[in-house]
């Protein structure tokens, strides 16, 4: 695909997960996101023209995953904290889609209403595109330890 | 590519841009350095031996495009802020290219003088290697709500 | 790789460098790990299932190279700095392994221990999985100017 084909599929998904370290955390949090066994690849995230949803699905253990996300890491215990992640579709099948991604201390809600808003700028005000749909998906938790949340979009052959 | 045939080309471009987020600001920077539509995936930063310098060109929409880059995101309005990348071509064919990139609040000409002298340093210095010509680009701006600058070295098939 | 074949081999190795930038420290520390004309794109850390070690060995210039790892750059002349990583290789061979990573100010030791009880939290206590055996590499340094260490468990073809 880097030189090579297009992603033709995406889906989103999300997850939490708690551990004794950051990187245990973000990896127990990637489990649950049912990617836990892959290696990501963070783009800079734009949705490849036609490509069309999917459920997610198991990838192959260890396979470079390319993805767009947001996530947070922390170790205040009692702390909420909150990822979302948006992707805007657009009217013509033959532009690409916009991807956003937010991460916060505090509930999902106003990550969910900045990745949208996020969205409508970039293609809207900035590119001048008309929107179809905009897809958001968002992940929440209270931390314990060390806590993790994520929300991605995940591209696929 | 990964594992695959090497770049073989590669072009410089920049670019600046506006917005409300910093998200939104890197990705008008992108879309005015002409690789807005596109996933970047940023590389530690090498040039293959032979690769030759084209004029950018319109990469498939959504495709993953590998580069080296440098960027600054600011939401101080008034602030200048600059980015540069060098590229140092090698007079032995068979060797690598060098790309350093630095980003500053100020103007682009200290900029472009650290990363030409990065280049010299890894080069001369530290590989023992002739240099050929040092490449340059630049970016920078006056930020008004949240500004980005952008400068990058893409490489191509 | 990406939507292609998964690595089947692997290789640790780790550097160390000093320059007068960090940029150039941590260039330098990639010479002397062995891979310092190519492009590393950073993973999020998931040894394929049936993934061979092998001898650290020339990569081609230029390639881009998929690898997990840890890094650490300091400007303190004096300061001691260490960077580890680890990697799980499972009982079953149709598992992921885990790469965890880890770097600070201070002497390898306690870097070690971390990535190695990392590997062990991810595992056995997140994954539920037994442990074949794990493999560790570091680096560390003092430094005079500029200094970086890193460490990293490469894929390979």
């Amino acid at each position: 695909m880097l030189f090579g084909s297009l992603p033709k599929r995406f889906f989103l998904t999300s997850g939490y997960g708690e551990a004794s370290t950051d990187l245990n955390a973000f990896d127990a949090a990637l489990l649950k996101a049912g990617i836990g066994d892959t290696n990501l690849i963070k783009l800079s995230s734009i949705l490849p023209p036609g490509a069309e949803q999917v459920e997610p699905y198991a990838l192959p253990k260890g396979s470079l995953v390319p993805l767009a996300y947001g996530d947070r890491i922390c170790s205040d215990p009692g702390a909420t904290i909150s990822a979302a992640v948006a992707v805007g579709i657009p009217v013509d099948p033959a532009a690409a889609g916009l991807i956003m991604e937010c991460s916060r201390i505090g509930e999902p809600g106003p990550c969910e209403e900045a990745v949208r808003a996020m969205v409508r700028e970039g293609m809207e005000e900035i590119r001048g595109a008309r929107i179809k749909e905009i897809k958001c998906i968002s992940a929440t938790m209270i931390v314990r330890r060390v806590g993790a949340v994520f929300a991605a979009v995940v591209l696929c052959p």
